[in-house]
């Protein structure tokens, strides 16, 4: 196979694949470089085998939350089972097939940047015509508590991949990861014990979804100690010991790390090329988390998007300026206005846009208009003493939304359209117009509408 | 109390509410007649129960599609009470206090129109200073099928107060009510056989929402006869025998009729005052089922509060004639561009707009995008085995979506994110930034976008 290709794409996760077949589709012949599986962290470590297991969870729990139901409850082996076959127990070939049947070159190995538009891989050297694009996502961070690295940590890499459920286990880290881990290994079975740096969880959403968090894992028979930093971490054979700054001590069969991500940029020889992916050069790319803009896959994946069409059109010669500006073909700046994100703990969250905090930091003048989501029929009917709440961020000047907050379960699918509205700049008086059927959850638009006062 | 108020609303359903407290708030003193309940047919023998039933059943189904739920059972006892105890076992105390909360005259009794803005209840005379609005719904049709009327025929009346589950039910006819119902007592554990006219179930939508909703009531154990017309019902004792045209008799313990719905408008003295409710003298307003322009819960609320605030409007002498355009406050025209219905059989359906084969009739060209909806790995995480498709209209001459159906386990709440993308006229390649999250089941929308081929 040819060492010359027009597009090396480093990193075969959902960023990098989905560069890879834009470019591909767009008529360039591309390769995919790829040290360890391909579908990236996500497939087989992150969003997939943790909703495999979440949704059991959540169905169990919706089943014991209306009379008229009896008798549901967890099979832990089947909940494991049922993620193995969602990972494909952790066998790439079938990803490794999509690459091949899409004509795009698949090469395994750890790729560095070797010069301009030069990418080695072990002993093989690959030339790109046109770009290269990085998308090799993070990690999970293992910061410098003493005793940390020696203590054997999980990382969402086993917490995801564990054939057993840990008696015991103390999780460091109050976000998104923390969270829904904590949930799933108390669902399973574990005591936990979460350490939370910050004083709640979720700390980058609105507060009420952090209030409604922290009190279900509480409800969960969950301990969860805010404000709580490790100071050292020490494990005695089967027994893991986590000190808190107050002297305080916990302790664990494992003790899992959640305490944020580092890009896998490192190791990629881009300082000795001279280059920054903050500002690189015209023929080099970065997409999905490594590119430290946002780190969730769908917005790696409409970043990707726009960059592999990008490189085909600049291929070609033919980048019609528009095209760049927001909202073009090639622009990401829903990345800045429009970022969804669903959190699937129980209660689920669905957010897009700023918190109320931060939009009120960016100076625009902001409403926040909110509502019990019980106040539509359809949320109380789908369980028996259903509590949730919705709340939009309208910008008063425009009557335009520009964010939303959704908590309570089941409202994973309420906020794709708030992020239409956002997107589509729709103004309220407009939204009157777009009826939610009755009885459904979305009905909490009328609602929220009414709450507004228009 | 005065018998002159500026308005008087006749009949006390979510229309008819909704009309009234938009006129009350707008500084309107307001007279509400209703002759059964408060709330209206949805609140207790329509919308209400039946998703109060139909949510466990769901809860159930959807616990035994997933690898990791074991013993999910339905308790028919505990969903008859939970019906109940959602329509407050027919007792409207809580919707009449409700009323005399927003400081509206509740009067209870059969109303007619007897002169230009007066209306007689029993003995009494009310007069209205401005307007008088008519939202009395709509009732089950008895067709004159010879012996219908003397079996004693259920209709959606009967079928969501009965206190017991016929081991046999015919069900005659084939659209949203016979189809929730059939299912419903399918899963109670009733035989149900249902005697189709058309060749198809909900035939007033796409066919991607028939053909899969007819699979699974046969998947179900119920017989679906289509093409079928009953000619004559006959009752003998605790058996009902339905003949249909070709000869061939079904027999049942009970018969629902569900063979669409008649006007409330009968009675009403519209005739005896020379008016006629498609074409009102200026004091005369008709909302919600009785309107005959659309009959379902949400659109008669939407139309009853553009209504309601018309009424106010025009009391003061204060109409913008820009209001009255399209998406203006006192416009409803989203029942012609933008009527979502949500079917909550399972599969649900969820759709919105006109179907593919209306669309075409309209001369519009239009295109149906399709695709699979585990598409999304959102969906397919949902159940094990997951099957349903989405489906939009898109304008193509615009590049604007004006209709979209989503057939699917809790599809339901996929539908409002078109709705405001058609209200809201966002073109394709804006939507393009809406990103949806992954892995949730609204990501269905990108799978839409790549299958358009933007």
């Amino acid at each position: 196979m040819s060492d010359t290709h027009d597009v090396i794409v480093i990193g075969a996760g959902p960023a990098g694949e989905v560069a890879a077949q834009r470019a591909r589709e767009g008529g360039l012949s591309v390769a995919v470089v790829e040290s360890r599986l391909v579908g990236g962290e996500c497939s087989y470590f992150a969003c997939i085998p943790t909703k495999a297991v979440l949704r059991p969870i959540h169905a169990v729990r919706a089943a014991q939350r209306l009379q008229g139901v009896t008798g549901a409850t967890l099979d832990v082996a089947g909940v494991l089972a049922r993620r193995e076959s969602w990972v494909s127990s952790r066998d790439d070939a079938g990803q490794a097939d999509w690459l091949a049947g899409a004509d795009i070159e698949l090469v395994r190995g750890r790729a560095r940047l070797s010069g301009e538009r030069e990418v080695t891989v072990d002993d093989r050297v690959l030339t790109a015509r046109q770009a290269v694009v990085v998308a090799t996502g993070t990690r999970a961070s293992i910061p410098d508590i003493p005793g940390l690295r020696d203590a054997g940590p999980w990382t969402n890499v086993e917490a995801t991949s564990t054939d057993t459920v840990p008696p015991r286990l103390v999780v460091l880290g109050g976000g998104v990861v923390a969270c829904e881990l904590a949930q799933i290994f108390g669902a399973l079975g574990s005591q936990v014990i979460m350490v939370v740096r910050g004083d709640r969880v979720l700390g980058r959403l609105d507060d009420i979804a952090s209030d409604a968090v922290l009190a279900a894992l509480r409800a969960d028979g969950i301990d969860v100690r805010l404000g709580a930093t490790a100071t050292a971490v020490d494990r005695d054979g089967d027994t893991v010991t986590v000190t808190m700054d107050g002297g305080e001590r916990v302790t664990g069969d494992e003790v899992l790390c959640a305490l944020g991500r580092t890009p896998n940029s490192d190791d990629l020889g881009l300082a000795e090329q001279g280059v920054d992916l903050g500002d690189p050069p015209d023929w080099l790319y970065a997409v999905g988390d490594v590119s430290g803009r946002v780190a969730l896959t769908h917005m790696g994946k409409y970043q990707a998007r726009a960059c592999g069409d990008l490189v085909v059109a600049r291929a070609a010669g033919e980048v019609d300026p528009a095209d760049l500006e927001r909202y073009g073909r090639f622009s990401d700046a829903a990345i800045d206005t429009a970022t969804p994100q669903v959190i699937f703990t129980d209660p689920e969250v669905a957010a897009v846009g700023p918190t109320f905090a931060e939009a009120k930091e960016s100076g625009r003048n902001v409403r926040a208009v909110e509502v019990p989501l019980p106040a539509a029929a359809g949320a109380a009917l789908q369980a028996d003493g259903y509590t949730g709440t919705a709340r939009l961020l309208v910008d008063v000047d425009t009557e335009v939304i520009i964010g939303a907050t959704f908590v309570g379960q089941d409202s994973a699918e309420l906020v794709h359209a708030a992020t239409i509205a956002i997107v589509g700049e729709v103004p309220l008086s407009r939204l009157w117009h777009a009826v939610p059927s009755f009885p459904t959850m979305s009905e909490v638009w009328l609602r929220l509408l009414e709450e507004y006062g228009l």
